[in-house]
């Protein structure tokens, strides 16, 4: 048996993560799920998807890694983790790096992912980030993810060969529905609300994107009721 | 008045840190003193430099950031935060990667340094990092920093640029020393050690280095009793 790639997936528990982690697996590596709590308003109900979507592909705990990042929170300035900052929920998304911007919040991700990676000798690691019809954040570009990849190689030790895959990159929101339903993810395992952790607000930039891509992609939203 | 420029400093308390703060502040800029606990063994022992050396150069509370980072336990596979795994103590520095490289460390601390600097709208962070002389840490050599500082800047907001500045970078032991002494950086405050938060065990790699460092420059080590 031929001897599986192991992958380092950044998996929020949101639909993206998800569907990139579906191709991960499409891919036949042997997946190991990274996943962060750092004070984000949603926490806890992330946290239950992520489990959730790990047991839907049999990911063993040995291969799961959940990290607590307190720092996001004291460095402070974005609407995700200060509840003083309100959240767009005007139902359209700004064009400008909106409130929700964590600051350089992927690198941190990233830079978490390149260590787990390079201590279990992983050749590659997946991101779910979205740079057409997302939220306008700098570090979810193919220009960064280029050069932190760059950097991931030079600051880690001469045998550790990384490659960072964001293969979600230039898909729309409605790609990446027709993308999961194709790959049989499971979206009704997902939750994407930035502000509750009931049920979705449907108003956050989050929320009105994920609905947007369902509609165009003439398919109801697995977790929506009626 | 001239308006201060202000800059991030990582300060960890050792003589690094230390020398490359004093050089910030020879350089008039407004300071903010950045500190990581991660769950090294001398943890405390370095906060309480950290404190030292941020009141003896007037740097209040407000313009200090101590951070918890976690992770790098839970990641694991380094000596400076694992027992199990040994610390060098031959008193002889080895040419490899050594056991006490966390891995990408440098990239977890720039990454908090970078996303405090956009909040505080920093122009420059300074990291005393040392390549030259230094322990073999691929994530310390002004290749890497060169391609973090690009990452950093793709990655944040338009109107964020900063530089990372490593003045140490090709500096001998020696000539930190030296430096240290020139600038009246407050050596005396400073830890060194990665083994004891006691006194200084004069074995690991820090240690020996330090040490080599001051005899070189004909200096008694003002940390060192007798």
């Amino acid at each position: 048996m031929k001897k599986q790639a192991k992958a380092v997936i950044l998996l929020s528990g949101g639909m993206d993560s998800c569907v990139t982690l579906a191709l991960a697996h499409q891919n036949e590596h042997k997946l190991y799920a990274l996943h962060l709590n750092y004070g984000q308003l949603t926490e806890k109900r992330e946290l239950k998807s992520f489990k959730e979507i790990c047991k839907h592909y049999n990911i063993p705990s040995s291969q799961r890694l959940i990290i607590d990042v307190s720092h996001f929170k004291q460095i402070g300035s974005n609407a995700l983790t200060d509840k003083s900052i309100p959240l767009n929920k005007s139902g359209k998304i700004d064009t400008k790096v909106p409130t929700s911007y964590v600051p350089f919040r992927n690198a941190h991700i990233l830079s978490i992912a390149v260590s787990w990676a390079e201590v279990i000798k992983a050749s590659k690691i997946y991101i779910g980030a979205v740079q057409e019809d997302s939220s306008g954040y700098p570090d979810c570009t193919a220009y960064f993810l280029r050069l932190f990849q760059r950097a991931a190689n030079a600051g880690t030790k001469p045998e550790t060969k990384l490659t960072i895959a964001a293969p979600l990159l230039h898909l729309s929101k409605t790609e990446i529905v027709q993308e999961g339903i194709k790959l049989k993810a499971p979206l009704h395992l997902t939750y994407s609300c930035y502000e509750s952790n009931e049920v979705p607000c449907q108003k956050c930039d989050s929320c009105v994107l994920r609905a947007k891509g369902f509609k165009n992609a003439k398919v109801k939203d697995p977790i929506l009721s009626n």
